[in-house]
């Protein structure tokens, strides 16, 4: 497809354009629409298949309200493309999710039309509740709508939201974007109701029942009516959304804009809490990601015309994959082991073990919170329970952590993908901060693999230890490390000394995690002593004071936030041991770090061979003048 | 009320006494069971209405169910008395929540029928549904038992329990314990629905109109049957917990053994997950905690045949009232100030901000998430949100706080109360984490006031400020420091000397926070500098290298853990500026520190005066030694 194909959507520079255009015109412009996103995303990359669930939505939302104006709050915000092709951004969209271009989902720096920045899922409903209860406080008339699919129904903070939203009289409009899927299949009560309402059998049967039985005999009519009044409203609520205080509309048709349009509208003039459920299908409208909107829900770049190329399964194992296999092979050494995922069984690499292992595979849906302490009250009986859970999502169930598992002391393995940087996807799903928040907590140990290799066997670490404990390890592939079949552990809190410096009293680099690499490259150079240091908590102090007390300098490298970070831990270290060393910190900087190849942004930081070679030599010029001498004395 | 009162109860010493006596024997031992309770209450303190709540339903439970063999959950767990005194403690209830006593809530360490250690909210269907998903894996056939009360319904996690719960097959039984109250009254569209519910108009009224009408009537009777069938089950489940899966029982009485002990013994025998609704009242059987359940919520110690007595209104203000008086005043000044409080409006301060500013106060409900995102979306359309939350329940909003407040730096403030040891409560509510786990988010500011009326500017300081800002502040009364009438902050990340050693180059220690005053009483006696800092971010780190220039040694105070704590980011600073001064940090041991007195636990910790110095002393005997013979010298 070429440009000339989009003459509408060509016109469109604000949704102020969109609502100038004739009632015949949208649909064509839906069209539209729909396939310059999948010609955009097929070159970028980025979301798919929830954005063609999203087309007449958009369109219709921005028709019938008046943005920026009225807010549109997008739930997890991934189904934002159209909504950014309509608002001044089609031209943008070629830059998606890298560096300097286009985030992947809305941002408020990135334009009004953005509301409220999200990425996360189920913060819609209690960010748009904010905007209205403001705008009633202001006086001003202004609308705001909170966009959610029914997998974000799923985790409790949409629920809080709803508690205090139905008895807020306010200008909300909720709408469920019903497309029975979040990332991973639906799971759950809650999706099992929404398709019995889906099943448009549940309150229409009734009414007719009643009806075509007793037609000619008035008194009895007049009763079923009653009747039947009480089976919708005053006896018990037509459904779970009334008994929250909302006015329930729905299910509609989320691709047929003569739905959408007119329903809107009349929902424009209702005061009060209102909910409307819309059906749309993830997909829609390309019969690729239809038949398989999981494999199209994240797709690279790709030909629209031919569609998704396996992989060629060469090129190394991610993290991921090192993850996932570790897990089936404990699983078959050990029935305690239960495995966890808060509706991420394809990220976290789950997909094989739940095949082997049904019955001790647990998708809790979209519930952080929940998936914790169920795993604390699993490891109170005995079993062994693995939680696979993001970086980034492990903040959701912090309390949990701390209160449920680390005080009661149960051993819990968190396998924490995605730690460190995550480029494309950008600051919101950085797994920077798990080093602060965890090692604070009593009783946690904090496992910090610098390979593959090292990453499944300190799993076996974890997995062998009476206390929790976090193994973090990055998004993608690592160094390429050799694997072991076994499940041998490594030893607890201990690090290793992976290459000795020939200087007397020279430069010791302490790296945590995979930044072990760079750093050994970079000792090459400076004659340094480098250490795989492992374990971020406990953390080896005996190592530590060794290296200290035959080294001029020491440096950390870490991939998360220097701030209260391994670092800190190795300064808290040495001065408890009275030990006054310098010591160069390096890690993430205080600042959101925007989406981007992760190379780059990792070179931004400084955090590249290049930038921890330049700012050691910044820091300790003499140790770095003299070691560069010896090595040249040597050659 | 003397022990010989307790014939009944001392004749139980675990519940397999209880479950061998007759049937008739239970209404008298539950009344000796109360009557023990306030006694009990009226010695130690503790908490008293929740726990005459739940006498006889602990009574049925324990006489019902084969505990510990079966696991009872107790959601929050101060309503736990009545268990703990049947289950082999009640002689120790007289040690209630004082050091090496019982613990005031549930703990697995105190007892083995102590299933799950509980505090915060919430958390008892996703414990219970782990244990019951455990012992179907394991083929053990004992049941799990939730009991939550209507407060913790709300919050979100309870929600994510009962959605993976009401599709999980097993032999779970969730019993809401439906007082109608959580500490501050009752909010939200499900505790509405709850009263919905228990006016016990909405089934059976609808089944009785059927019946009476139609009744004669044979084939309009078997219709009305079928409606009433499609009424309850099938066109829509009868009660939203139905809707969730769950088989729905109740509202029953849950005063009245003679329903609660054959309702249980019923459910025991069903399959799949069970609902049990029981109605009770807070303070049952003690007049004046019924007349005030708020009031006798966690009362003092107190003569049962008197009541609670007005406090003599003499005595310091606590950091509390402080953060009360300041926000009524800045509301004042400021049209923008909004309130909000995850159900927590005595606890927080906020009962007279309610009462003047009605419009600007919001109880969302035991609902952490929510609160920030919602401050969050207020903060968005220029409102100035302040989230008063116990530092130890911001752990649950965490993720809120990173990806919806910092990361958007929207102006949001939170007034963390029952920051560092809080005493009777225990290790469950310690704040102990905030500012290592708040520091490493970039945006966020963290202050630390030294007394009261640094605490009411430093309130001023936030709000002012275009960036979300902590204030942290402990539980309890400070240093009694006179108190400023207006609202003038103190500059943002700047702190000040507060005493100037006389030594050449003596110790300066490094307060933050409250014990900035031992800090000074030890500093008279080893003529050290004392530098108040009071933001633990941003840190002055001018301030720093000035003292750290003129010193040879420093000390960091806090009363929060040293890992990652304020003191790390003195020596981050430190290194960053290439300066190698050694530092002794003090704060809180990496354990989790148990209820008790909290100046005995700080004292134990080595954070009173008295332990400050042996630790200054231990780690600088030179520098200490010097001061004070040059003291002595002077003197």
């Amino acid at each position: 497809m070429n440009p000339a194909s989009y003459p509408l959507l060509e016109t469109i520079n604000e949704p102020a354009d969109l609502r100038r255009l004739p009632r015949a015109e949208l649909k064509p412009l839906a069209d539209e629409l729909r396939a310059f996103v999948i010609d955009s995303v097929s070159k970028t990359g980025g979301h798919l298949s929830s954005n063609l669930g999203t087309v007449e939505l958009t369109v219709a939302l921005h028709y019938v309200f008046n943005t920026p104006e009225d807010r549109l709050v997008w739930d997890v915000g991934h189904q934002t493309y159209p909504h950014k092709i309509l608002t001044g951004r089609r031209e943008r969209m070629a830059s998606l999710r890298q560096l300097g271009g286009l985030s992947g989902f809305p941002t408020r720096s990135e334009s009004p039309f953005d509301a409220f920045g999200t990425a996360h899922s189920s913060t819609s409903i209690s960010a748009a509740l904010g905007m209205a209860m403001a705008a009633k406080q202001k006086g001003d008339k202004r609308h705001s709508v909170a966009i959610i699919g029914d997998g974000a129904m799923s985790a409790g903070m949409a629920f809080e939201a709803l508690n205090n939203a139905g008895v807020c009289d306010c200008n909300l409009l909720v709408i469920l974007n019903d497309n029975d899927m979040s990332i991973s299949p639906p799971v759950g009560a809650l999706n099992r109701y929404l398709a019995q309402l889906m099943s448009g059998q549940f309150y229409a049967a009734a009414k007719n029942v009643g009806k075509q039985v007793l037609k000619g005999a008035p008194p009895l009519f007049e009763l079923a009516r009653r009747l039947e009044q009480h089976a919708k409203g005053m006896v018990v609520p037509a459904t779970l959304f009334e008994q929250f205080g909302f006015n329930y509309i729905g299910p509609i048709d989320g691709h047929d804009l003569e739905s959408l349009i007119p329903t809107l509208e009349n929902i424009k003039h209702l005061t009060g809490p209102q909910f409307l459920h819309v059906v749309t299908k993830k997909g829609q409208g390309y019969k690729l990601a239809e038949a398989d909107p999981v494999a199209y829900h994240g797709p690279g770049k790709f030909d629209p015309a031919v569609g998704l190329q396996k992989a060629s399964g060469a090129g190394k194992p991610t993290f991921t994959q090192v993850f996932g296999n570790w897990l089936c092979d404990m699983a078959a050494q050990d029935q305690r082991l239960v495995g966890i995922t808060p509706a991420m069984r394809e990220g976290s690499g789950l997909v094989e073990f739940e095949k082997r292992y049904p019955q001790r595979y647990y998708d809790v849906g979209i519930a952080e919170q929940h998936a914790v302490t169920f795993a604390a009250g699993l490891a109170c009986e005995g079993l062994k329970p693995v939680v696979a859970i993001y970086s980034t999502f492990l903040q959701r169930a912090y309390d949990q952590l701390i209160h449920d598992v680390a005080l009661q002391n149960l051993p819990v393995v968190f396998a924490l993908d995605r730690a460190g940087l995550v480029g494309a996807d950008g600051a919101t799903h950085a797994g920077a901060y798990d080093i602060p928040f965890l090692r604070c907590i009593p009783n946690m140990g904090v496992a910090c693999p610098a390979d593959e290799n090292e990453c499944r066997r300190l799993l076996s670490s974890a997995f062998a230890q009476p206390n929790p404990v976090a193994v973090r390890y990055p998004r993608g592939a690592g160094a390429g490390a050799a694997m072991e079949a076994g499940l041998q552990p490594l030893p607890y809190g201990k690090g290793e000394i992976r290459r000795h410096s020939k200087q007397a009293s020279g430069i010791a680099i302490l790296a945590f995690g995979t930044l072990l690499y760079p750093a050994l490259a970079v000792a090459e150079k400076l004659d340094a002593t480098v250490v795989n240091m492992r374990w971020a908590k406990p953390l080896d102090v005996d190592l530590l004071l060794q290296v200290a007390a035959s080294h001029a300098a020491l440096v950390t490298v870490e991939d998360g936030a220097v701030m209260g970070g391994a670092g800190s831990a190795v300064l808290e270290a040495l001065q408890a041991a009275g030990i006054t060393v310098p010591v160069l910190q390096l890690g993430l900087s205080d600042t959101f770090i925007e989406h981007g190849d992760p190379v780059k942004l990792m070179a931004m930081q400084g955090l590249d061979a290049t930038g921890i070679e330049a700012s050691i030599e910044k820091r300790f010029p003499a140790q770095v003048s003299t070691a560069k001498s010896a090595l040249k004395l040597v050659a």
